[in-house]
């Protein structure tokens, strides 16, 4: 266990600008995080910091592929921001499983994984060994609020007192 | 565990106006549901309902948010049924654990959350609490045969005889 | 346990005129397999035989259905060849539990099923029961590196003393 996984975390955070806490808007009968087991589900996250989306529209023609790849690093900072509140710290995380990269893409845009490399870089920064995931990165025609990325994921985790089921 | 799971299902049906009875033909080497221990994984739905899919086109342009909200609901009711015939009884399912929700997206509809929304609807008028999920809403360019949504779903279940692996 | 698995798979990288061999090239801070307890999770694979993705663009514009298919046997395969240099041998898998299939689509085109039939055909020749499994088929925008399909996995398998977490 890394006690360094928080303090990353927010360097990560304090370098993209943002802050990540108390924010995790969601509406809906659904929640950010469902829990099974040793097995965290996170539902899909867009760039979304407070009340703005901050990457929105096609990658490869309203946004470049660096500003991608930023969006997919926020996406990815957005999930771990509710792993931790769940888990009351990132050390608990015990291995990323599977991350899946939506990018709202232009029609010739073919550099999906490229934008999903943002997501993967900060999930190897934070966990190291533990953040090496497996992957799957598509072009998909839109995303909810024209977001120009959207990432889901699944975790394994310690058993926590402090882990909510929802 | 709510009795009255499998009546809420069929008002819901009832109010769809249609019958979710015997009617999950599925073709080739693939079947509507897979368990591994407590997990059952359900494959993707579109809004069939017999031999019609009763939800075509793009929504935003072929179809409205309503529909596209309404044919959610037709997609979910087809995995519960899938689900119910499966277990028996509803009332087995301890937790929707994950939903994906495809919409076969005008290129300027970014409601995706909205459309999806009808599926939460629907576990959570079902299920209460265990319905409560994760949820991964993004908009896609074509779905199998012109539907306008399509939803796979991960549920955890008890252990019940009745209970078949595929 | 079927001892036939690998020569099956075998006989189908022959038939497609593919060695599947030692070509499992993948970059960046991901894995194209983690294992977490009993179930696998398999990246997405694209139809990359070597150095070269041997079927892209558009199924329904600039790829036919049986050459969608096609690919998507390749992507399937490609899969495999992951499991088996992780586990030894395709021996060791319990079950297929899921795979989803991203047809990269013409506007109009809707046999997204039809192309993922190549995917089911093969876990069926390979595995029979064991390999039938749950499904979702979809028609994204676009694909890393314009591949025609992507397909991901994820199986149950033995504990094995080969098989890697990563």
């Amino acid at each position: 266990m890394d006690v360094s996984r928080d303090k990353v975390f927010q360097q990560i955070a304090d370098k993209l600008g943002y802050s990540f806490e108390g924010q995790m808007k969601i509406g809906g009968n659904y929640v950010p995080l469902v829990r099974n087991g040793h097995e965290i589900y996170i539902s899909g996250q867009i760039p979304r910091v407070g009340d703005t989306v901050v990457a929105t529209g096609r990658v490869g023609v309203d946004v470049d592929l660096e500003e991608g790849r930023r969006a997919a690093k926020i996406c990815t900072m957005r999930a771990l921001a509710i792993l931790r509140q769940s888990l009351g710290s990132l050390d608990h995380v015990r291995k990323v499983l599977r991350i899946t990269v939506y990018v709202q893409s232009a029609p010739d845009f073919t550099q999906q994984s490229e934008v999903a490399d943002g997501a993967s870089e900060v999930l190897y920064a934070i966990f190291s060994a533990a953040g090496v995931h497996t992957r799957t990165s598509v072009g998909v025609y839109q995303l909810p609020k024209n977001a120009s990325v959207e990432i889901d994921m699944i975790v394994s985790a310690d058993d926590v007192v402090t882990a909510t089921g929802a």
